[in-house]
């Protein structure tokens, strides 16, 4: 990684003295970096005052670096004469590979083969390259606002997209933004985000990694490596392609699915990286996590010289839809005291607290101190207007003073028509985060927030139990009647291999007379076929069977379904929750399993939550903790369901759905109930991979 | 008003000479404004070359207008010697009066009583004044950016605080934003948001009216005027204090209580009132809908020269929880296949459409003119970056042009680093609304469409029913056993009345016997009474009682409640999902109904709406399909619960509330069930004011 991000020598092949030319352009740009450059060109002796080379042949040997800057077939031949020579790593700038049609395909399938020939690293191709300012090294060829990039914090930055990458930095760099680095990945024909998460955990510099991405290339191994990093630096992911619609433009524009949404926001919160859902809000999050401590809490306080900016702040830290829960601190009575000494008598001191447009920069920075030292007070919100009379561009430095001093974050919102840029890059230079509407200064305290969730959750972190043996799953493969498409009586035979309880029940076959049963009344007469979908539609159950009724509902049943099983099961009482406990192999993560409220609420609530398996007991109680229905394993209007049981069942269906391995598609378990006996799955439904 | 918006004369009182005194910048701001001023200085012969009277008695006759610029004290006499004079219309400055302490607010009442005996209004006190850039009237005392606010559109934005309308303004000119006239309400003693939403409802130069607000002084009537106002023009409104926190924030804010949010959400949809949570919003709201045409449909196209944006904005539209919902179109074939001869054979041109960093300006215009064709597009959003190789700052004509032959709203999105704000000024000028960032740009999209749904709901109203006859609940209130406190009994007689049906049920009296009974069994068994608020909790309910078990459960229900009555009831089997219809008496915005998911989800799933009352059969159906719960009105999984029936109820419900005028509190009916003999009532509250 170092011939990539500190090389101690580069060739540009490609290079070019005509200015607009990107061989040009990035020749320049290498100027400032002071390591030895090695421009290649046929005929020009030199470019800019230095030498060139007629071919890559002629470079000089353990050349650390190559950016190539010509056209893709070109680029394809150049690398392979560059890894020929030794040359170990490679930055190809064009793009006409992978992301257009099939002759760029194929080009895009050569540079593989020559990374895995000559173990040649290459970044790219369709990227634009790298950006340290630290060391002065950039190879990027437009506009990149670099100047206000360079000072403080120590945000990695590492972008699939060109465009989102330079759009956003150009953007955050108005404002104040420290950047340790920049990697635009492109293509990703060898390395990817992996690649880079591990560099930059590290990288000290690096204080925060934020990436925005399309498609994650080793899913699973960035999760788990992130959720390593994450315990030492936040990780702030930006996964375009949410949506149905998003990820079908996800996928016309990487050539590849993006995983399923739900299942990327269980994953996530399980690994400890921190998602967004804009460049914008990338950005804030990756200055606001690069400079600021986390929130020890989720108490919020504002202050502000104009009260309604204070209610509109109030209203944002206690709506709720916007990540963790974050709240309205209740100040310490000697705080309000203080501010009412320090301030007037129309003043409000309570939270929100309104110094109003007759304060000085003194009353602003005295208000800030005690808010800093109350201990009711977790992260504080100050509003810095320059417009009331009796503010100067002091407060600048006032508040700089009483950050510096203070150990818990706080952010500044601060506004000032054409000059609000201005003034944020002040406080970015003076050390302090600040945010140009109040919306984005909540969220900000929202990410501070939840990344002490995260490592609150790390350090918390119980291992967990072992995956289950599997031979018991191969024996139940080879048993079922339909070799691959388990019915009802099969699948919930699986659950109780793995120890989850299911209705006693005896299958019938077609023809079949009803044997004796010892199972208590009343029983429920259901059909049995994995081809069956809607059983209750289909008119495929009959519930509050009596013993006496059994013979002549199995009978019904068998005339309604002549050539199907037929399922007489014991009918279950239970408390009016139902519950939904699944799981599925998402082409991108692999097995997630789910829990939500179950029946008709699944749908018309989408009260759901996800985790990647195998997902421990510890990680299953918090994502029972995310649904809505959540109180009711709290005692909500009396009703106390087992939460840690639950969870036990929803981990075992994770180890259950792994055993079955890449033949595993899908597991329902609709509804699973609350019951005397405990929690019961009532209807079970697998789906194999054919 | 003309007095006050565009007066013939203007008299300043606390005229000064002196830099940083208010009456000094107030005096300067009007020198550009081409009608004669009058500053009252005691001695000074001129100020700014004009000349001076010595008082307010020497002021010429008619002087249309006064502002006073002194302090409060001063202010008030300065107030009733301007109204002694006969001038009708002050704009006082000043704060120090009711938004501060008790001899503040004694300030205030007097000058209510100034307005009241010389019939003078006031703007004030504590405002920042009035700015009518078309009309260079200008009495505003801090920077406002107004040079950039000049230009094209049409908002009228009326503040009730001035550092908020004073911010938004600065921040909003950045980009550009076309101002009509900016009133700082202060704190309304007199002239309040209602005068001027009906002033700027008739200005033909206005295209929409923006507010900000704490609290609405006349609600009931603001609302009833903002609906006929919103068949003109749209009407946007920032209502600071939606939730408790801010709620308290705002009552310390204006000294009011700030209303019920989710009251106000409903209220606000049914008077045809678009609401915004900031400022950046607010400004962000009227900006589009002062400039752009109401979308036809929910159908968005996106072009961008860089597919991540794409992808971005695609999840932006189709995530839902960001009020009504926006589809991506689906393009028609004939646009594509013009795309794609018009591209590249990478671009992608399905929507969202990426034309590729490699497009030129040419190609972004013919793009953009084949989507704004596309019978299925509604909605065009347009990114324009200034960074690829081959697009130059033509592209703004380009799109300019495209634009201004669109008769669909297109919004552009755009972003260029520290050159952001510079295009999109460039932008404004040529007529087309642009954002910086992709979310606000969908957003902008959703304000649109959010415009024509009111559009289409205010033009298709039906009339709403007569009120009902009030005598048979006069006749009810008289027979309540405990004057005031209606039990459950008596709240059902009640609805009754109004023809909402109950189960059949008998009151019994502490020791009276069980009566015959002919209803059919089962039978529930209640305690009955209004000082038992959770009377399943205190066992105060039995189900499922037999014919035969009447007597044994009524004595049962008499021993654990000796002293109360108890309810003997037909119970009632009903489809399994229960609902809630009820209504409050909000302190400001009057009675208001609601219907929501019953029993548990009400609280889990907070699946509610509101409307204020009366509130029409049609505009409650409107209610219902907000709701989570909607689809168990249109046959999901087989369940087709009554629609319009249930709208009906909840439109009756609003109408009894109404009937019992002030002293109604609160109206509970939960749950109410579909039974095979409709919606019944199953338990109901009401609680009247003391």
């Amino acid at each position: 990684m170092k011939n990539l991000l500190n090389p101690e020598s580069i060739a540009v092949i490609g290079a070019s003295d005509k200015p607009d030319k990107i061989g040009s352009i990035i020749l320049k740009a290498l100027l400032k970096y002071n390591k030895p450059l090695y421009p290649v060109h046929h005929s020009h002796g030199q470019i800019f005052g230095i030498k060139t080379f007629p071919d890559i042949k002629s470079l000089p040997k353990n050349t650390s670096l190559a950016v190539i800057a010509t056209g893709a077939e070109k680029a394809v031949a150049a690398a392979e004469e560059c890894a020929k020579n030794g040359i170990k790593m490679l930055i190809i700038v064009a793009g006409g590979f992978g992301e257009t049609d099939t002759p760029g395909k194929l080009l895009e399938k050569k540079l593989k083969k020559i990374c895995k020939k000559y173990k040649t690293r290459i970044l790219g191709p369709n990227t634009l390259g790298i950006f340290q300012p630290p060391e002065n090294f950039d190879t990027i060829f437009v506009e990149h606002g670099d100047r206000s990039l360079a000072a403080g914090g120590g945000t990695a930055f590492i972008s699939q997209s060109g465009s989102v990458g330079v759009e956003a930095l150009g953007l955050a760099g108005n404002t104040g933004f420290g950047l340790r680095g920049f990697v635009g990945l492109g293509n990703k024909c060898d390395l990817d985000e992996l690649d880079f998460l591990l560099h930059y955990a590290k990288d000290k510099a690096a204080t925060c990694l934020a990436f925005y991405l399309e498609n994650i290339t080793r899913a699973r191994e960035f999760m788990i490596q992130a959720k390593k990093v994450s315990k030492i630096k936040p990780v702030v992911v930006l996964k375009a392609g949410t949506t149905e619609a998003g990820a079908v433009a996800a996928s016309s524009h990487t050539g590849r699915l993006a995983g399923s949404d739900r299942v990327v926001n269980g994953a996530f919160r399980q690994f400890g990286i921190q998602r967004v859902f804009d460049d914008e809000e990338l950005c804030d999050a990756a200055k606001t996590l690069a400079t600021l401590v986390p929130a020890k809490g989720n108490q919020v306080a504002l202050l502000s010289p104009a009260g309604g900016y204070g209610v509109m702040g109030a209203d944002y830290v206690e709506s709720s839809f916007q990540g963790p829960g974050l709240k309205m601190a209740e100040l310490e009575k000697e705080t309000m005291d203080k501010l009412q000494k320090t301030t007037f008598s129309f003043a409000s001191c309570s939270n929100p607290v309104d110094v109003t447009a007759s304060a000085t920069d003194e009353i602003m920075g005295s208000a800030l101190e005690y808010l800093i030292l109350d201990k009711n007070v977790d992260i504080i919100i100050c509003t810095a207007f320059f417009a009331p009379p009796a503010i100067t561009d002091n407060l600048v430095n006032v508040i700089a003073s009483k950050v510096k001093a203070s150990a818990k974050p706080v952010i500044v919102f601060t506004q000032y028509g054409p000059f609000t840029n201005r003034y944020l890059l002040k406080f970015h230079k003076q050390g302090v985060t600040g945010f140009p509407s109040i919306s984005r200064a909540v969220r900000a305290a929202r990410f501070l927030y939840e990344r002490s969730l995260i490592l609150n959750d790390l350090q918390n972190e119980k291992p967990k139990g072992l995956e289950p043996d599997t031979i018991e799953t191969e024996n139940w493969l080879t048993s079922l009647k339909k070799p691959g498409l388990p019915d009802e009586f099969e699948a919930k035979q699986f659950l109780r291999l793995f120890g989850i309880s299911v209705p006693d029940s005896i299958r019938i076959s077609p023809g079949e007379k009803v044997p004796a049963v010892d199972v208590n009344p009343p029983f429920a007469v259901k059909v049995c076929s994995p081809e069956i979908l809607h059983k209750t539609e289909e008119q495929g159950v009959m519930l509050n069977i009596k013993s006496s009724e059994i013979n002549k509902a199995v009978n019904l049943m068998q005339l309604r379904f002549p050539e199907k099983d037929i399922l007489l099961e014991e009918q279950i009482f239970f408390k009016e929750n139902e519950f939904i406990v699944g799981a599925i192999n998402d082409p991108d993560y692999g097995i997630a399993v789910m829990a939500g409220a179950g029946g008709i609420l699944t749908e018309l609530y989408r009260d759901a939550a996800f985790r990647l398996a195998p997902c421990s007991e510890q990680e299953a109680d918090a994502m029972l903790d995310e649904l809505y229905a959540a109180p009711l394993f709290r005692g909500y209007r009396g009703i106390n369901l087992d939460k840690s049981m639950l969870a036990r069942i929803v981990s075992i269906a994770g180890n259950a759905s792994l055993s079955l391995g890449e033949k595993f598609s899908q597991l329902d378990i609709n509804p699973i109930v609350f019951s005397q006996k405990g929690w019961i799955a009532l209807d079970v439904k697998i789906i194999l991979r054919q």
